[in-house]
């Protein structure tokens, strides 16, 4: 048996794990190479849907990292301490690390890049994002001669189920999110999901591969679903839309503000510019490629220069989709380390170093769709054209489309605007007298 | 300057590399360490979109090849000979490859892995399959630890392009190929494309990487779109399909031909058991991904367990996706150069032996869609429907759709049948006295 496995933790992904490299035949022959070594749980009692030796289950983690056979650590056991710990202590002792845990290097990437760079050996984290979708070694790698643009994502499937619901069933959230909760695609505490928190650690990822930087969390505009409602979701369909809860990365280029495209001589600027990394509810047009990912499905679209649009879709989440993600990075380590070179390889490697710089949401320039409640005054949309026409802001459409009770209901979408100055235009127009309430705001793709 | 490429070739897909390695801000750091060191073209006073040094153009391709000094081959000449020859001769000489020629990988590919694993060195085609789109590598590596069911993928573009303008215009097939030929979508000799050709060359290349094994071109069945019918378009849509060219690579497990889904425990048997490739017009249930997928789009899907269904989806042609790709082979190759290792990489080298046994089609087990045109005698849907469920054919539904001329259009579409089966009760009904013809015969996904 060549390579010795550390796993820590025996969830839902650690199972899923063992169980596919129990199951070897019609796979991978370099899997036969593997051997399960240590695994490490909480408790060596709890009944269990996999068969190890006892000799391989432990409670010592500690034990695991420090141990001078072990070759890999396969950290799946999630959260962020002792899982952060347990990383560090493992690549300092010279071990190459697998993670599927997207908070922890979302938060903690900085420290445990940089150790695994001092102690050359690699840090591989597939199954952080996307689930079994490979995305993170083609950003790394194959995407990597491009100079990328843009990077959008259906990151979370709780949220991308709770919203596909809400569009076929015309429910509301909070009945959905009920009945997801007791269908086991919502956790009992939603709140990593629903407001966008899980998305945000996953753009931030993204983000760093694809634009070759570093990124503050809480750098990220990170808006959830918990305010969409079933009224804008029939609106967004008659519109033209749906809506999704996408995680964005762009490049913001001076040419694109100005409403051009990259030119090719942009490079020198365009690599200095500032990103947009932001993540919540949009509309999306029923014509783009990810207005059709629904359920529980992940997509991530990437666009650089010269290779144009590609998409790559699959499960984001389950223990079957996350095991072929986090047993590919074992696979690819395997390799390595049967290649025995001392020499790193630069695209398994974390290069960059600096941080990523990114402009303040008030910058953004972006379509809007808002809804306005109004008492039912002549001259009313009127004065909603006007003030925002004020503040540079242009509109598609304007239109009052039925009654709420006493109250007219006019929903606007704009074409590109500078987030800043629409709020602005909001602002003054929230408190016209004839308006009751502005109950949506939403971005559009 | 670290890496020296030798170019063969500098048509579209050669520029689009030259291009792209000439502006090399913002892009993966480790391409400045590529040098385009010799370019081999056949006339050096053509007029060219990029701008080389003389001494770097050469017509000697036969001496890029032998060239000590070159570390990297990229063959972006295409064609069959003299390509062959060149790469079989730059891997004898201990020179790594890079190719977009799928054309050649597909028939040659067995003595160009060969003398490529004797050699020590390796063969990279991202760029054969799907333009841009990432899946090569994916499939070599990341899904490699899955046991792959299923490839199947769009991608011919030009097919794609056709099939899709004669969905939305409802035109005739040569109406609008005529267009795409006229519009450089389809070239003066379209055999290739439409005769469904250069897809069954990328199945073969697919299948080799999902499966293991290799794969004789003659083996997999192969019809183009000539046949499909705007009538037949038409009739598709109505029930919930559209037409679309799949390159299909499948394996046929004795559960699945019980209607079973596979098991677990079959997997020994299953990596036995022989594969379906096909190239064939299909009807695709809207609600499938791939039947959202459009124009010269590409798109591959992936089914392996336990991963379940991925996609890849993007530019399945042109200079810019498939310079990409190219790019994207050489960057893995200046990695590998870099870590100065002796001992190759096991998921970069190629290696199966092996071929995959290919089951004829009359074993195959699809649903098929059929159109008669029948003398309008009372009984002939009862005599079909008899016919088919002599021979074990279950059929979903047999309408009589209306009337072309003095003759009644009757639609067909099966279950899951035996394909010779179905083939031995159309013999028998072809010789119907009502049966004027059976103008179209099309499988369904």
């Amino acid at each position: 048996m060549g390579v010795k496995l550390g796993i820590l933790g025996l969830g839902t992904v650690g199972t899923g794990t063992v169980q596919l490299l129990q199951d070897k035949t019609g796979r991978h022959p370099l899997l036969q190479e593997i051997e399960i070594y240590r695994v490490g749980v909480r408790s060596l009692d709890k009944p269990r849907a996999v068969e190890l030796p006892t000799d391989v289950l432990t409670t010592d983690l500690e034990a695991i990292v420090n141990d001078p056979a072990v070759d890999i650590v396969v950290e799946v056991m999630g959260g962020l301490e002792p899982a952060r710990s347990l990383i560090l202590k493992a690549l300092s002792n010279g071990k190459h690390v697998v993670t599927a845990n997207k908070a922890a290097i979302a938060r903690f990437g900085a420290e445990i890049f940089t150790t695994a760079n001092q102690a050359g050996v690699y840090v591989m984290l597939e199954a952080a994002v996307g689930g079994g979708i490979p995305v993170i070694q083609p950003l790394k790698q194959s995407l990597s001669v491009n100079r990328i643009n843009t990077v959008i994502g259906i990151v979370n499937g709780t949220t991308n189920y709770i919203l596909t619901r809400m569009q076929t069933e015309g429910s509301n959230f909070n009945d959905v999110l009920a009945d997801a909760q007791r269908l086991g695609y919502a956790e009992a505490d939603p709140t990593a999901d629903v407001d966008g928190l899980d998305a945000a650690d996953k753009i931030a990822i993204l983000a760093s591969l694809g634009f070759g930087g570093r990124i503050h969390l809480k750098d990220i505009y990170t808006e959830g679903i918990r305010q969409v409602s079933k009224t804008d979701i029939a609106y967004a369909e008659k519109l033209g839309f749906v809506i999704k809860l996408l995680a964005i990365a762009k490049r913001i280029t001076s040419a694109e503000e100005n409403g051009g495209t990259l030119l090719r001589g942009d490079a020198a600027t365009l690599s200095l510019s500032p990103l947009s990394v932001r993540v919540h509810p949009t509309l999306v047009p029923k014509v783009h490629p990810l207005a059709s990912i629904n359920g529980v499905y992940n997509a991530i679209l990437v666009e650089g220069e010269p290779i144009g649009q590609v998409m790559f879709f699959g499960p984001g989440a389950g223990a079957g989709a996350t095991a072929s993600a986090v047993t590919s990075d074992i696979l690819n380590l395997v390799a390595v380390l049967k290649t025995n070179t001392a020499v790193p390889n630069p695209l398994l490697a974390c290069g960059h170093q600096e941080y990523c710089q990114i402009a303040p949401m008030a910058e953004l320039i972006t379509r809007f769709y808002a809804r306005f409640l109004t008492n039912d005054q002549p001259g009313v949309i009127g004065k909603l054209g006007t003030c925002f026409g004020n503040y540079g802001v242009s509109l598609e459409s304007i239109v009052q489309t039925g009654f709420q009770g006493e109250l007219a209901e006019i929903v606007v979408v704009t074409h590109d605007v500078r987030e800043g100055n629409f709020r602005q235009a909001l602002a003054e127009i929230r408190d016209f007298e004839a308006i009751e309430s502005i109950p949506s705001l939403l971005r559009v793709l």
